[in-house]
Formats: C-alpha cells, structure tokens, sequence
C-alpha cells in the first residue's frame, strides 16, 4: 500500500513536470514562428531607390539615374526567405502535432524534422551573414565593393532579418536540446 | 522463474542492441572526424599564384603582374576553417568520451554538444557556400565580378572543402538523430 502511494506520488510527478515541459516546448514553437515569419517578412519586403549620379563620358553632364536594390538579387537573401518560410510552417504544424501527440513515434520524428530545421536554417544564416558582411565591409582582394554605404537602409533591413532568423535558429536548437533532455529523463 | 529468465533475455538483447548502437555511434564520429580534418586542411593549405597583365596608362606597356589568392582573404572562408578544425577536435574527443562513458549526464551533455557542432557547420557551409558562388558566378546588380575564371585551381580547392565540410555536417546529424532513436526507444 506504501510502495502503492508512493508509486502513485512518483508517477503524478512525472505527469506535472511532462506537463510542464510540455508547455515549455509549445511556447518555444510558438516563439520560433512569430521569430522565423518576422525575419522572412522583413527581408522579403526588402526595397530600395536611390537616385545615383552617373556620368557617361567626361565631356557629357551628370546624368541621374534610379537604381533599386531588391532582396531577390542575391541569392543568399532568397535562400534566407525560404528557409524561414518553410520553417515557419513547419513551426506552426508541429505546434500542432506536439499539442495532440504527445508520445510514440511521433516524438522521435518530430525531433529529427526539428534538427533538419536547425541545419537548414543556420546554413541560410551563415550564407546571408556572410553576403551582408561583404555588403558592409566590401573585400579588396576580390575587388568586391561595399554597397551599404549606398544603400543603407536595405542593409539595416537585411542585419534586423538576419538577426531575427538567427534568433528562430537558436530557439529551434533550444526545442531540440529540450526534446534530448526529456527523453533522456526518461529512459532512466 | 520462467520471467526470470525472460528478464535475462531481454535485457541480453538491449545489451546487443545497445552495443551495436554504440558502434554505429563511434564509426559516425571517426568519420566526422576524418571529413572535418581533410575539409580544414584542403582549405587550409590553398592558394594560388596567377600572372596577370596589367596596364597602368595607355601610353606604358603592359606589365605582368603576379597576384596571389589565399583562403585568409576572405572572412567566410576562415570560418569554415575553424569550424571544421573545431569539428574534428570535438569529434577526436567525443569519441573517447562515448567509448567510456555510455551513461549517466554524459549521453545528453554529448548530444547538446553535437548538435552545436550541427549548427556551428552549417553556418559555416552556408557561408563559405555563398562567397564560393559569388566567386564563380559574380552578380551585375552589386557589380561583383566573378573570381574562379582567374583563380579556377583555387576556387576547385574551396569547392571541395566545403563538400567535404558539408559530408562531416550530415554525419553530425546523422549523430544526433541516432542518439534521438535511442533515447526514445529506451524511454518507452
């Protein structure tokens, strides 16, 4: 009868702290959608015109000439909008799925589909950190001039939407060091 | 009795199960292990020497110029060297961590540690991934020209590091889904 209420204590504990993690594991979902569905927004409305004097030949005058600086011109930035897109999604369905199932195979599925996120979106990040970088800083030896003193305002929009994926990354990789937690609890 | 011995059999089998596991875990870890070192070292060790003419006025003949290209020039590139030396490093260590230590904190403690190497790659990839097709594409609108015509033993040299650093960061994966697996199944 001891061993009975003693069992029963255990077993409501580990219910409540499931229960807890539980909820833990849904906010983050819920964090790494708004975080990932922001940063493909705000990169994917990406625009800027700046009016640019350009001159043709010495003898002629300045002429003025519109240029545009589009997020879809560097393919990095349209890997950057993907990933977060598709991350975004699978954000908001395995929200869902992690509500109403919570054991079985689904637990080790979900977690894998949760890494492959992690991979996928720190490469977006590496390549749109590494393309904005060259945009600041430029690099002499390629002869790659920097653009952000052009256009500034897009380079500030690209940094906010690297740093909000960036953001949606670690929180996927906080999902997935949780999920290795609980289910390590577990098997003792 | 008779559960006795079912017991024995069972827990003979988890043993075996385990075991096998186990290997699968550290052959992965040799192989990220041998992936991330030759990644490091085949970029490491590029660069090349090219003769290029140049004409500084019109008037002045043509002068050969030589023009080098190292792996150090280009940020991105260093990243993907250091993450790999990282990698390889951890990878060395982890091994001999997972040969002696198959319990306790160690499995979750070891699996967080995996899966950072997993995010930490990727960034590098993906950004060693960009530069290397800016290098051999270019773009008009940023007005960065292409490198790799000049340059095409080199950029070969980058290209394969990072197919071999991008080898080494699915085998991680592939490590800390096998460690979801096994957690999962022993937790049931």
């Amino acid at each position: 009868m001891e061993n009975q209420n003693k069992d029963g204590v255990e077993s409501g504990a580990v219910v409540r702290r499931g229960d807890h993690r539980s909820t833990v594991d849904v906010l983050l979902r819920v964090l790494a959608f708004a975080l990932t569905l922001t940063a493909a927004i705000v990169l994917g409305v990406n625009k800027q015109t700046k009016v640019v004097s350009v001159k043709l030949a010495d003898t002629l005058p300045a002429m003025n000439v519109p240029v545009v600086a589009k997020w879809h011109y560097l393919s990095a930035f349209v890997y950057l909008v993907v990933a977060n897109a598709v991350a975004c999604s699978y954000a908001a369905l395995s929200t869902i799925i992690s509500l109403n199932r919570k054991k079985g195979w689904w637990v080790p599925f979900i977690a894998i589909l949760d890494l492959l996120m992690v991979a996928m979106l720190f490469s977006a990040d590496g390549a749109a950190v590494a393309i904005g970088i060259m945009g600041y800083k430029g690099n002499s030896h390629v002869r790659w001039n920097k653009v952000c003193n052009t256009f500034g305002r897009f380079c500030g929009q690209v940094a906010a939407a690297g740093a909000l994926s960036l953001l949606g990354s670690i929180v996927f990789v906080l999902i997935v060091a949780l999920t290795t937690l609980r289910l390590h609890r577990r098997s003792k």
